[in-house]
């Protein structure tokens, strides 16, 4: 049986997957401690997430794909808030200590860090159930972070891309979705274990926004996080809403676009917009790969953070309900 | 069902347990990333550990205990850097939104965040196996840091008061210690649940010492890192190592020292100082309220980073293996 240091030596010590000391790096892993450097007009950005198996992914899956999903979902925060990717450290709990296992998941981490410069920098092993902890550690400007709380009446509310592809991957998990084409199902499952986070276009683009979220609970329910964080309300324009082609085609419309706002795990990110920086901005996101929708408004201030939908003859046709803050299913008949 | 949101705002998001925003604290819970600053002449320092139910700690055990156990172990190791606390995450996956426990669970951090200034500033909550993942965050001054590295030839090894009682904690968890009093069960548990992060220690003597760690895996598992990261071996003198009280009693002394030299969970700190240090750091920690042992001595470098353990006739009576970084348990016979 490998020890923790043999398994940590030979899967993860590994050159292109670890960070090397550097300008901002002072002590990797081996230590007590990593250590980092911040520099002075800048602010370090990080978040954590934790995918367990068979509730966030299945267990049997490719270990490589279970390590793309578990960076990308956590460098996703770090494109919510515009943040330049730094380091990463891992808390991974396995059952045993299987080597192929861990040297395919390894190769999934180091395709990941090498693409968004985001290395390695320490961790934990532990036996147990298999469970993914990882905290992304990144760098913003001072005053530059996007953040939850920003948004103000008549700011323009713009997505990246298009919604639903990561529930359609979920349905296929789960046998729900019959003849997919080889080609198609690629995609799905790459919307599923390799989303795409919105890095780049957060950098280009943050200085230009004034609130922002990823999608990875739902579209009305990260709007209303917004909504809750800017003290206001906002209308989504259901008719505006992008859905994936695959969703039309599997699901048809209507069902679509309620997958779209209630399902999770898109990880494209919400972006309000003020007036006087929408064309700025929409010339900045022209020169990006992405696709950005307008979607919505924010709309006066409003104790119950509501988010409505109106259909495309101006009707509300459902609104998220007040509350103690919980967010509560969308159900069309509210 | 109370939503994961709910389950934050009540118990996570209470004064004196969440970090409010200050001179490093921008962001604290409620965005996509927490943000921070580090000042200019400061490193930060950061370490992950997983507690896993069962593994670490028995599932049934008190909320609070399980809780406290959970951040001293990470913040041993902000001691075992030299940094001073300043801020925590916590990825928490547990079977049910069981609200008792999560407000004794949020109770029992909330005590030790008061104690060591080291707030909640974020993380995650997940449905699944008990598991806790914890990453503390401190600030130590531009080349404080104590590291692994650094220990040479002639430095003598420190340590931290006695060992031995949280090992006893396992074996009276396992029902393998009878008849202990009362108080006795109260010492051990604490040491098992509540284990002393040796922060102040630290942090008065880190000017002072070479190299250290916190022993988490054992004394001699845990000296062979230094050994390995200082390019050294190391002679510990048996009769010099300093055993709890009940380790002495419940156990006797040969089983009490082997305890103490393969059994973990003590978190108390070994340090190596240079002879031209030695009077300094021996009067620094004369007003600390630790003891400080003397229990062996850094000497010449070898290939095989070797611990050898000395016998009061001054006899090798064993030394951990050579070999490609595993530890190899104390056997007392090679």
């Amino acid at each position: 049986m490998l020890s923790e240091f043999d398994i940590i030596r030979t899967c993860f010590e590994q050159e292109g997957l670890a960070a090397t000391p550097g300008d901002s790096v002072i002590q990797g892993i081996g230590d007590d401690c990593g250590l980092i450097k911040v520099p002075a007009n800048k602010m370090l950005a990080f978040s954590m997430d934790t995918l367990v198996a068979d509730i966030h992914f299945p267990a049997a899956a490719a270990p490589e794909l279970i390590a793309s999903r578990a960076l990308a979902v956590n460098l996703s925060d770090l494109a919510a808030t515009g943040a330049k990717p730094l380091v990463f450290t891992l808390g991974l709990t396995i059952p045993e200590a299987n080597q192929p296992w861990l040297v395919a998941f390894a190769a999934g981490l180091k395709t990941m860090a090498k693409e968004f410069n985001c290395y390695l920098i320490g961790g934990d092993m532990s036996r147990g159930p298999l469970t993914i902890t990882i905290e992304v550690k990144g760098l913003v400007d001072d005053g530059q972070a996007i953040l939850r709380a920003g948004a103000c009446p008549g700011d323009r509310i713009y997505i990246t891309q298009s919604l639903g592809c990561a529930a359609l991957a979920l349905l296929m998990f789960e046998g729900n979705l019959n003849d997919v084409l080889p080609a198609e199902q690629e995609i799905i499952n790459r919307a599923f274990y390799r989303p795409e986070p919105r890095i780049n276009a957060a950098l280009a683009l943050s200085g230009l926004v004034s609130a922002g979220i990823d999608i990875s609970d739902g579209l009305l329910a990260d709007l209303r996080h917004i909504c809750e964080q800017s003290k206001c309300s906002a209308t989504l324009n259901l008719s505006q809403i992008p859905l994936h082609p695959l969703v039309e085609k599997y699901l048809g419309h209507a069902a679509g676009l309620t997958k779209a706002l209630s399902a999770g795990d898109d990880y494209e990110l919400i972006l309000t917009v003020s007036a006087a920086q929408e064309q700025a901005f929409l010339e900045a996101a022209s020169v990006l790969p992405e696709k950005f929708t307008c979607i919505g408004e924010i709309i006066e201030q409003h104790e119950a953070h509501t988010v409505s939908c109106i259909d495309e003859n101006g009707s509300i046709v459902s609104s998220t309900r007040a509350g103690n803050g919980g967010y509560m299913h969308f159900q069309g008949d509210d």
